[in-house]
């Protein structure tokens, strides 16, 4: 790297419809990574590697994501920002440019994220918001839920959360607040932790669908937690519901 | 008509994106209307037509669009609205079905409706919605399109806003509110009239956002409506920001 190489750091937001995910895959087949990347090398003239904060799986939204990437290029700010907006599909969006010490890494920077899951339950299945939520059918009962949820908050082992066969030093998490809120028929989960399992938001989710529907008690949703196990946790539900919010790093001087 | 022939009413919303429009076209052409016909004429095995409340255009949606169509089939309202939700796309949903008196017709018995067309002015393209609104990319000044949309209120001549080559026996309409509310940088303008000329909503909003910018004053803009000429008024604004609201019948007794 030369004296001349600055860090880049990027806020977007994008609707993962239409996608295999956040991460690059072979040619042909279409991620957010591989957009941005296709873009940025067109800008720049340079190949440019991004990385994210988060790897959002396929059919998952952003309306928060953060990359950074290095380049030699000196073009300003909000002129990138502006040429970037001007070269990526529709459903990709870069909020904020900015230039950031050369340490800082878009995943290894972070010191905690939120995401949301939107749920509809019960009544007709939804028209305008139909990819950004999950429709279920039947109604739910939504203090049973909520209590659940507020279990979850704290440094735990969330192993029981974790997609089988994952591989990660420790499945110990801190989550710092998790609240379920109701709308009418809609139902938004908010969860914010210091670091998220593969698929932990999807399974609590689908956990808390087991609370809701009487299929599971508060006991044992406790359990369950407590069993450190993924085969006592309800099933994944659906990418479409979640969203990756907003990622937060430390302040850097 | 046997004594068995029902009249059904529906309400219905769709997102037009995908669409030609409402109105059934050639083969292989994707419309609202064939939709709907293709998936009745399937559950009650008859060749079903349906008449709507208003042809919606390539890309415009509905929140309210009404239609009805003439069955013999005796199914119960709430397990024909039930099998057209399944059967139908993702992007049309079937809101409610009653049986109606055999005279009432969606597009004849109209008494009044109510059209939406939301509007990004100023700052960043739209992500989420980018579907349902128009992205202008400068500020307007909101205040001079609300005075100019209080004009619009009344019985009055609008040729000025009808669509080049339109044959209809009078362009004489009363529009009973025209309102236009800011909610940051997003313009939500409602109108309700007796009726409307072809593309009369998206000809106002072409034209408000000449005054919005500045280049047509409010006495222009009077001037303009004076005028009863096309050629006078602002551009078409673009279907994706156009939404059929509601429709309203006078009470069959």
């Amino acid at each position: 790297m030369n004296e001349e190489t600055r860090n880049l750091k990027m806020v977007l937001g994008y609707e993962g419809t239409r996608y295999a995910g956040f991460q690059r895959q072979a040619t042909g087949i279409l991620t957010i990574q591989g957009e941005l990347e296709e873009a940025l090398s067109r800008l720049t003239n340079e190949t440019i590697t991004i990385h994210a904060a988060g790897r959002t799986d396929a059919g998952v939204h952003a309306r928060g994501q953060v990359v950074n990437f290095h380049t030699q290029s000196q073009m300003p700010c909000s002129k990138l920002q502006q040429a970037l907006n001007s070269l990526l599909p529709t459903d990709i969006l870069i909020q904020k440019v900015a230039e950031v010490p050369l340490v800082f890494h878009a995943r290894y920077s972070v010191q905690h994220k939120t995401y949301s899951y939107r749920l509809v339950h019960g009544g007709l299945r939804p028209l305008f918001k139909r990819n950004f939520v999950y429709y279920y059918r039947h109604e739910l009962k939504v203090e049973l839920m909520q209590q659940a949820a507020e279990l979850l908050v704290g440094t735990q082992d969330f192993a029981t959360f974790q997609a089988a066969g994952s591989m990660v030093k420790t499945t110990i998490r801190t989550i710092n607040f998790c609240k379920l809120v109701a709308e009418e028929a809609e139902l938004l989960l908010t969860i914010n932790a210091n670091g998220f399992l593969y698929h932990m938001v999807r399974n609590i989710v689908g956990t808390l669908i087991l609370v809701g529907s009487q299929r599971l008690s508060i006991t044992d949703f406790k359990a369950a937690l407590a069993k450190k196990d993924r085969s006592s946790a309800g099933p994944t539900a659906p990418a479409a519901g979640l969203c990756l919010e907003a990622v937060y790093y430390k302040k850097m001087e």
